[in-house]
């Protein structure tokens, strides 16, 4: 089974500038913590953006399904950041043709990899099982669970993803 | 969905002792990597015992089958050493009725968790998304990836589980 | 020996906010870092204040030279972000009585201690060690170097402490 | 200033091996460590054995003794086991004339610095530290604090360095 992944940014992947003192984004770093993982599966990785998620735009959502579209991979796991990260999933369902065989799944993480703290590699693990063993569809992954795209909803007092 | 985590020790669990210089055990760090995570899948862990899987006997296993028998829930992850771990999945699935509607998914780690660079935390995110998403059966979940029991052995010199 | 530790904020202790996605400053690490240590000195750690250096004012820096001078240790240790660090180094040697008989040494970090890949550790390690060691005077502690307050500079573009 | 660091092995560079499950050695993580403290002291390292202390034969402490000797550098830095870290530092006493002009600080770690959990980074910038302000002489460096060679004891059912 051959799953792509496809890179956007978001906390995942935000570094510590030490020259500057703020968060920024360098690289991605999804091989790093595949290899962390010891992960085994067949990936593809690709970079579409390294953005944050509140400063995605529209253009960036068409992308990215288009993105999704084109993929050969009928699974496919996108790293995004956490804001919008629903509404770049409706997006997706709403583009994708109903006969659609692709599963996709959007994770993200609360605090960056680069931090000791992160949930990230908890996340990664959990999406990468998930888009491997679910139908066809859309779905969120965070905090151990999986939400189908249209009931699940960012609770942004708690950082929690809930079902709705 | 309610799931059940049985600790059995192994890798995972492994910590340095600083007086004597060894590796030993002490209280599982499940928990706190499910608190790191931030997994909000219900979840009750429950540790059965805490060795080496090179130690574990036939009456630890008959006491693992026994424990998953009598658990209510329908969903169940075991933490496991990773050199006995196929064994453990066979005694489970020669114990459990045919009709069992259990979901068995046992996992592990090549290094320990209490060590920066241990692939613990992205295991145990893969195994608690397999152990959700698959239909009752006994499986193995390591690197990503995740196998019925039987069809799965680890390879002593890469230490990677491999399909066979 | 007893050693006076005054937290001011800085890289050091900065955190990541996990609602807003920003660095802010929450508690000081440093009970946590000399426990990682193993720290065995005689410190007394007080927090003064929890800013980033760029915002410290003559006011800010007025309380520290007090609470230096009425310290009845005579090795003192300032934990302080790295932009203005000489600033507070000369304001402390501009203040302090020619006979002063404290060493007092101020030193911080590139990258925040949460994150995994901080220099805080090491700093704070050689910071605690030159102030055991060297005569009365202001020094700065950076990058396993030491220098007198008013020989060193902080380049900008390097992020380095060198000796003017 | 120009410091040599040599090389014992130790818990410092103790790596958890995935394969056999136990602990072992392999190349020396110092390079790293000064990278990752930002070290900008001029120093040069070299492995002269990569040994737990306990192994360490009056040969190998010979060995030791004469590289010290040999080295034209007045500054010397040796990461060592601390079992046995005050039997060479006595040995080192011993053997170097009285008129030397050379400072020798022995450093170690209660928990290897391959751990997420280690005193490593936190003694090294001390040790190094301590090896820059003091006098000519033989000491050890744990802890935080530093004791003339004669001065010191492990106490073993605790893991702390003690004056004497």
């Amino acid at each position: 089974m051959s799953i792509r992944i496809f890179v956007t940014g978001g906390t995942f992947d935000k570094e510590y500038n030490e020259l500057t003192g703020s968060l920024a984004f360098e690289d991605t770093h999804l091989p790093e913590m595949l290899r962390l993982g010891r992960c085994r599966v067949d990936v593809s990785v690709r970079t579409l953006m390294m953005i944050d998620s509140l400063e995605m735009t529209d253009a960036d959502r068409a992308l990215i399904v288009e993105q999704c579209r084109q993929a050969p991979e009928s699974r496919i796991l996108i790293t995004h950041g956490t804001d919008t990260m629903v509404e770049t999933a409706a997006a997706l369902a709403a583009a994708l043709a109903p006969e659609s065989r692709q599963t996709i799944v959007l994770t993200g993480a609360m605090i960056p990899y680069a931090f000791g703290s992160s949930d990230g590699l908890f996340n990664l693990g959990s999406a990468l099982s998930f888009v491997q063993a679910l139908a066809p569809g859309v779905y969120i992954a965070m905090n151990g669970r999986c939400f189908e795209w249209n009931r699940v909803r960012k609770n942004r007092e708690t950082g929690v993803f809930e079902a709705i």
